[in-house]
């Protein structure tokens, strides 16, 4: 099923990564549904997203009905809101597909790799929405105040899933926003992923620049 | 002290990756003890080397003496043997600083990420090696075979330490060997170099390439 006719779900979508994926998703042509703890906060922000290809406007919701009514539901919140907004869809999330974005930073030391006792929190996504939920990871490196502006942003998004087509639903996702998706391999991998961020944030401190990103090479362009 | 005058001993290193590394670093003028459980052996690949800057040619030894007489120890050993290893050269190691390259690869599954519960194979040799070593890591991305030819390599080095100083020196090694070195931060951020060697594979072969490697981008040449 082409991402063209498939409801995307954006849970935590009035956040900086949350928006800035919806903004451009939905200038794409995608059908966007925004999701965040207040409905009416994330109407507002609906309201201000470019008009969908089939004429409609973008809607908001609360998380909860966001990904009731949706076919791929994306995650962006902060780590320490992951497992509770997760348990709280977990009703509504069965036999669809979770595109988890979660990087598992715990301030104060972002830079500090801290990964989850799970491995990775996309494992911990997995753990939580169980079985019947087909969990995919990816957009963990992006700096996501580069998502709302023009500019090519110079990062690719690795895309991490037991599931190779619900991988391919990522990419195309990646694609949709305006990067380069790869295939990183099973879920076990986002740990790669989500450690980098913070050894970005790293980076981003000590040579003094704002938000380094990645490139992964020796993939001619035709393959990717 | 700058590298040129430290004596620089490649435990393993007769090994794909770390006969690479001694034969950029011996090029490049720097002093090399070639290090192997089989002294003999390591004393046939040294004569191979090129000479070095001192006009005398590098020399190969037991990995217990390589490690005695050397500043700057780096290990370039099978995750498997790592420990052992590591135990064994201990007594030799002591107020030195050691450069572990160990990538936590677990056959046969080498494309799945299977960090040790020590978080990486870096906060291991911290553990094994003790308070009195300073210990870095790096080199964990690039393709071994790439260093035994003159093309140039489309891959950044990310160097973790808990000193500063130690790093610094784990980078100018990766620039001795022609790689850009970059600072990643803590020892604890290795996880994320470590974890990336085995998307790197699952790039590799899904996407059917030969030694996918990474770049950071958003840092100036200047300021790296």
């Amino acid at each position: 099923m082409s991402l063209e006719i498939q409801k995307i779900a954006v849970i935590g979508g009035t956040g900086t990564l949350g928006s800035g994926l919806a903004r451009r998703w939905a200038r794409a042509g995608l059908s966007i549904l925004v999701g965040s703890r207040d409905a009416a906060k994330a109407n507002d922000f609906a309201r201000s997203l470019p008009q969908q290809a089939d004429g409609r406007p973008a809607e908001g919701a609360s998380n909860g009905d966001a990904t009731e009514r949706a076919d791929i539901i994306v995650l962006t919140v902060p780590f320490a809101s992951q497992a509770e907004i997760l348990e709280a869809i977990k009703p509504q999330l069965k036999g669809k597909i979770l595109l988890d974005a979660t990087v598992p930073l715990v301030p104060p030391k972002v830079a500090r790799v801290q990964l989850p006792p799970e491995g990775s929190a996309a494992l911990r996504a997995q753990n939580i929405a169980g079985e019947g939920v087909r969990v995919i990871s990816g957009f963990h490196n992006v700096a996501a105040d580069k998502l709302h502006k023009d500019a090519p942003i110079a990062c690719d998004v690795l895309i991490f899933g037991d599931d190779v087509a619900a991988r391919e639903i990522g990419i195309g996702l990646a694609r949709k926003a305006g990067l380069r998706g790869l295939h990183g391999g099973p879920l076990a991998n986002s740990a790669a992923a989500e450690a980098l961020t913070s050894v970005l944030i790293s980076i981003n401190k000590r040579y003094g620049v704002d938000g380094a990103g990645l490139f992964i090479t020796g993939i001619e362009q035709d393959r990717a």
